[in-house]
């Protein structure tokens, strides 16, 4: 939690992700890694060889672990909400026991939306030292949990650094990685392959792991007459390998197994939508719901293994379809945290789909989507620089707040009310410290009135010292209040 | 309109605002103006002293208007749709018979929503030319309309480059000029002075007027309990007044003369919100609907003397209570034009007022309202740059297309399609001819993958050329048609 001190000597307390790294008294070191938070609290619990527990399988026997009391301070309530949200599936605690550095934090619509950002080399760009670099400024921005979605060399030992560095769970794509071992070639992909990746990955200590377990061999024929086919990178090597290969997929085929694998880790579950639109003429099609109803039944079978469940979503919606999409997700698959990239709600902005997309993250969050995927500006163009994950993090920040304050989310007001108190009443250094940017803001208003004064003049540069119409209100008001003791107004 | 023409030698027409300034073939002069369009329809229609025929009593008559036979055109419906609309007081042409340089349109639910620029110098900063500058540049990416809310010296001569050149209605509000004549003492102003400047304004030519004629006296005690109070310049204007003389707001007792002058420009009501929320905490308040009221009844008045109206609305609306606020006004005013500023959904960013807004704007749209005023990043901090307007109106036309989309208006979806298809086909010169910002998507694309063949490359640097999902998705149709061919998928 991060505490900013008014003028007014008044303190408010905003949530922070960004772990020791905006902490003055803390001197990180990305060679030895951060300090291991969780490590005492996953010591002190028994370990049963062959039947793990798992965030879920406490709350289910009503027990509170370490990282539901901490949770609970953090969202500002009651531990017993944690616990019996996480129990009923419709939240989770993505804490893999071998990621000790994380601070824990809930996924699940009765909690602040949380905020993914993707970040991940690829093999046309991008260097380890980067994307380190990117988790930690995500994080500064406000990130809750990161994707490490490398495709490039050296994908065992970018993870390695970044989980050893990252304050917030870490997410993957094992399929990534399973087809850099086959070559790049879908066709040798295997189960057998893929369950070694997973398992390499579980003992990293990776917290949550998208699986396109349903993309069913059945649904690769309704995507057919779509006007981008398919999108989702982990849906199309699947689709291809299915063709490939004339069988379903092998992750349907597999997924008991693949759930234990994930129990003994405490890894969650982020089913993916490998079907997914990827343009506003596809969404909310066939083939995108037929994946859906099968994530709701695969989630079921996860869920009684006590593995914690996440379900991915769209992508490419307009603002009329997005509420469909949210009530048939939560019908079709009991409730459990649903997790959607963006959706964009126009495919014509290509450079500035932070925006598109954080008008669709804002409704969706509103309407019970539990985490957002960020989108940068550079999304369908290239790949983020570190300009870009603070602008897409930024979009969806605000989303995810705007979502907040329209649930009702206790605690939200207070922020906009501290901002806008400090805002009427002229203090601007308060004005900035509340922002979700304080440089930016801070610079805008240094633009056209840059010196020190100003920052306690009663007007700026938007409409001059005459015409401010704030100023006016407080003259209007001393006006008021005098009338009113010479008894002339009622 | 402009034309894009694709790599496969189709054609997309999408609608322009530009004028002559994107036209290869056209000089622009900016001492000499523009050319006047609508000089010969003006022309060519009897001019009867004492009773001018506005758009709203040519269309009450049954009669065709040129102007209403340019907008059917260039929104591509019939030419009695708009008749229709603007009889029933539902959509409005604002045309000040004094402008005849403009490209008309048409403001109404029933049609593409529309976006207004504010520019405008102000006493801290700014110059006549480069807010003439910043009129053409806000044309150029897109503004419908523009307002002119200068406040500092040479307000007329400044009004009259803008009206000369600008190929959008200009609308002003014209209590920041009288305050002005009176040297900025509130006290000092008069029915006199106001009537005086508007009439100075109609002659000029300008196209629509903010008139905050529905801050009433007993409206201004709702406020004392607002967080940010009176947010409105001219509302705070007129508050002040009230109270400095004990009496009613002069725009509200004048109201009928005031409606005989605009009558005899055709210059259309934008009926202000002076109390409008200025925060989230005072969104939807018991001062804005008391004011939202009086404005149905001033509405009323002014279309019985065939004088066009629009409404405006707020501000700061948490997404919860924006379809509320939408719904009120429709049934309060008859069904009259909301023209809303945002709103902003969160109190939290400044710095990001333009995506704070865009969420509030596209929502808005959505549910019925005609034109959007946009925000830009500079919003509560200080006057917007060059760069500033263009990122405003950029997250404004995204917001109001999004809106389009979701209102299912016909044409809206088939630019989001030729989008996506010249995505899924690789034709990135296309993708980037059709975006909002073709320079933008061009220059972020070519930062990782710069050299001309990538151009036509199957690939970007989001993925690379090893796991672009669109390319796999295409060998995976080529394969499944073999098989078809072959009888060996069904």
């Amino acid at each position: 939690m991060r505490e900013v001190l008014l003028s007014t000597g008044d303190r408010v307390v905003l949530y922070d992700t960004s772990g020791p790294y905006t902490d003055p008294e803390v001197e990180t070191d990305v060679r030895a890694g951060i300090a291991k938070l969780r490590e005492p609290w996953i010591a002190a619990r028994p370990r049963r060889t062959g039947s793990q527990d798992t965030q879920l399988s406490f709350a289910r026997r009503g027990e509170i672990t370490a990282e539901m009391e901490f949770i609970a301070l953090r969202e500002g309530v009651p531990v017993e909400k944690v616990r019996d949200e996480v129990a009923a599936g419709r939240a989770v605690i993505p804490a893999n026991v071998r990621h000790p550095e994380i601070e824990p934090m809930v996924i699940g619509e009765a909690f602040l939306v949380k905020v993914n950002a993707n970040i991940g080399n690829s093999a046309v760009t991008s260097s380890i030292e980067q994307e380190v670099e990117k988790m930690v400024w995500a994080t500064r921005w406000g990130a809750d949990t990161i994707m490490d979605l490398s495709t490039g060399r050296d994908i065992h030992q970018t993870r390695e650094w970044i989980l050893r560095n990252s304050p917030v769970p870490v997410g993957t794509v094992p399929i990534y990685q399973a087809l850099e071992k086959v070559g790049g070639k879908v066709q040798d992909l295997s189960w057998e392959v893929y369950r070694d990746t997973v398992l390499e990955q579980c003992e990293q200590g990776v917290d949550y792991m998208t699986v396109h377990a349903g993309v069913r061999r059945d649904y690769v024929p309704l995507t057919a007459r779509r006007k981008t086919g398919i999108v989702s990178r982990g849906g199309s090597i699947l689709a291809a390998w299915m063709i490939a290969h004339g069988r379903e997929n092998f992750l349907y085929d597999h997924f008991g197994e693949l759930t234990a694998i994930l129990r003994e880790y405490d890894v969650t579950y982020s089913l993916g939508d490998g079907l997914r639109p990827g343009s506003i003429y596809d969404a909310n099609d066939e083939a995108q719901l037929a994946e859906l109803k099968t994530l709701g039944e695969l989630g079921r079978i996860a869920r009684e293994q006590d593995v914690q469940v996440m379900i991915e979503g769209p992508g490419h919606v307009p603002m009329h379809k997005i509420r469909e999409n949210v009530e048939l997700q939560k019908q079709l698959c009991d409730d459990a945290p649903f997790y959607t990239l963006g959706p964009l709600t126009t495919d014509i902005a290509p450079g500035y789909d932070h925006i598109t997309s954080a008008i669709g993250a804002a409704m969706i969050g509103w309407y019970g989507t539990a985490m957002l995927c960020y989108v940068t500006p550079k999304e369908h163009l290239g790949l983020p620089d570190l300009e870009d994950v603070k602008q897409g993090m930024i979009a969806y920040k605000i989303a995810a707040h705007a979502a907040d304050l329209a649930k009702g989310h206790p605690g939200a007001q207070a922020w906009d009310d501290a901002l806008s108190d400090a805002r009427f009443e002229f203090r601007w250094e308060d004005q900035f410290n509340l922002a979700l940017d304080p440089q930016t803001a801070r610079s805008f208003h240094d633009e056209t009135l840059p010196a020190e004064p100003a920052k306690q003049a009663h007007f700026c540069s938007m409409c001059g010292p005459h015409f401010c119409s704030m100023r006016i209100t407080h003259e209007l008001r001393r006006m008021n209040d005098a009338e009113d003791a010479a008894g002339v107004v009622g």
